[in-house]
């Protein structure tokens, strides 16, 4: 299903995030102005605005409140995407420069400090301490992760588990604010914000071990940006533990991560992408996407909790 | 007067902060744990906290706030030097490496987001929607200044105006906040908070041109970095635009900018440190200290209002 049938029951306050964003965008100073164009504006699919708005319905719905949450959401991860291209040195994303690319690294870096602030601004606007702590918060969690994987070394005994803690917090931690927010905004009873951050948590590990694999086997022209990215950055994601588990005399990926030789990522890539290990970590994001959905089971039956069904169908079926 | 002599009044809650800020760097991962204890322990006067405790003391003392948001402040001035030191590629602060230099750029990127994110999380602590909207505000400021400022081009006939902006920007703004919280957890009324707002902007501004003046003027094993580091890196201050628009003949600013030479730049720091415009920027610097403090004449007469004269004093006295 196509995310425009799957976001119509919040299509208009999905405009007004929008609208919000293009606000933020608006500011007097002309370069200030042309950042924050070129990183706000662009083919992001808005899943995580979507989901504060979905999980915000099913009970006192709110939109003075949603939007400028939502838009909070969008903008912090906007900030970490533009810190993260810096950090990785990636020259791409979403098929167009980096801002770090484009305008320098400085300017970027600046930039993401300047998205950081704007996020919490707007996210001050709902006036409710809870949702700001937990914002504050996700971003501690978010850049702790980063600044300890600045340490990584792999080691296959500890990879997975890392691995996974590294993803919670650099994904799932975002899209677990996006739905509590949105629960909490919308004035849900505990249990239901609990569900809703379930759903989050869940749901933002499918996401990124579907766009782990997307790294090896998606389409340059779809995905954005070079297949086997990952690899060359150092970053060790799950397609790589489980081929190097299920190949203990394989040092394959031992030898890309000593050499960062394009020539040994591209026979990397071409050893994981027909081994077992991709239908595996598609299982794995299967079973996480299945949590996911257990998890809101008790909402109240609605067109939003069927959005929030097809969302995470979405993510793990989605090829860019 | 010593710093120990003015802060007396304030001196257990400062240790309060300085116990907050030693709490927020005790976390689970070595690595963060390593780079937070490098950025927060040190030399610093932790003038910004006091300003806020001693702008607590006037009405409703309330430390249970007051201390967090004392800390919040002087984590948020940390984070922002870590960012700039990225930005201006500087070796030394402080007489010892920079976090970049130390730990490399990446992580004292990523080191300055967790700050941002732990001084949010600490100002959010206080439970008040005004204080932490002027938070936000107040980093939007700063580093939309700081955006502005990579775009900085020398012309004398806008130089002035251009440079008072920026640090309102950069410095002035963020005594402000240190002030203006204060006042405000400190329960005073709407005219007390305006002026040790006041007090603060004024000190802010006076504050940055003394210590622009101590680039040129200041001993190396003082100010904690080498004399001269403002030009070497591009940015021109105050004295160097009152010699420049004094000697319009003498085109050694644009030359130094032009070639980044440290033989110009030691040339243009001597001229400039023999010429009368290190003595037109004191005069400048005490005019905004005096009106900091006629800001606070209207105060109730305390040791703090004391206090905070005699550091309006220390401010442009100060030799590092």
């Amino acid at each position: 299903m196509g995310l425009n049938k799957i976001y119509a029951p919040i299509a208009d306050d999905l405009e007004e995030v929008e609208r919000c964003l293009q606000e933020a965008a608006q500011v007097d100073d002309p370069l200030l102005a042309e950042l924050l164009k070129y990183a706000v504006e662009g083919s992001g699919k808005r899943l995580r605005p979507a989901f504060t708005l979905l999980c915000g319905k099913f009970y006192h719905y709110n939109p003075a409140l949603l939007v400028p949450m939502a838009a909070a959401v969008e903008l912090l991860h906007t900030a970490t995407l533009v810190h993260d291209d810096i950090v990785d040195h990636s020259p791409v994303r979403r098929g167009k420069p980096t801002v770090s690319h484009a305008f320098g690294e400085n300017r970027a870096l600046l930039l993401g400090d300047y998205l950081f602030a704007k996020a919490g601004r707007l996210c001050a606007d709902t006036d409710n301490l809870k949702v700001i702590k937990l914002f504050a918060q996700t971003l501690m969690t978010i850049s702790g992760g980063e600044v300890r994987q600045t340490a990584f070394t792999f080691d296959l005994k500890t990879a997975r588990d890392y691995y996974y803690s590294w993803i919670s917090a650099k994904t799932a931690c975002l899209f677990c604010l996006a739905c509590e927010s949105g629960a909490i905004l919308g004035q849900s009873p505990e249990e239901a914000i609990t569900a809703m951050r379930d759903y989050g948590h869940n749901l933002g590990m499918a996401f990124q071990i579907a766009d782990d694999v997307l790294d090896f086997v998606g389409e340059q022209g779809e995905i954005g940006k070079p297949v086997g990215s990952d690899l060359t950055e150092g970053a060790v994601t799950l397609p790589s533990i489980l081929y190097a588990e299920s190949h203990p005399d394989d040092d394959i990926i031992k030898t890309v991560l000593a050499s960062k030789d394009a020539r040994d990522v591209a026979r990397a890539v071409e050893k994981i992408k027909n081994s077992s290990s991709i239908g595996k970590c598609l299982d794995i994001a299967s079973d996480f996407c299945s949590r996911a959905c257990r998890a809101i089971e008790k909402l109240p039956d609605s067109i939003f909790r069927s959005s929030l069904v097809d969302l995470a169908n979405y993510v793990i079926t989605r090829r860019k």
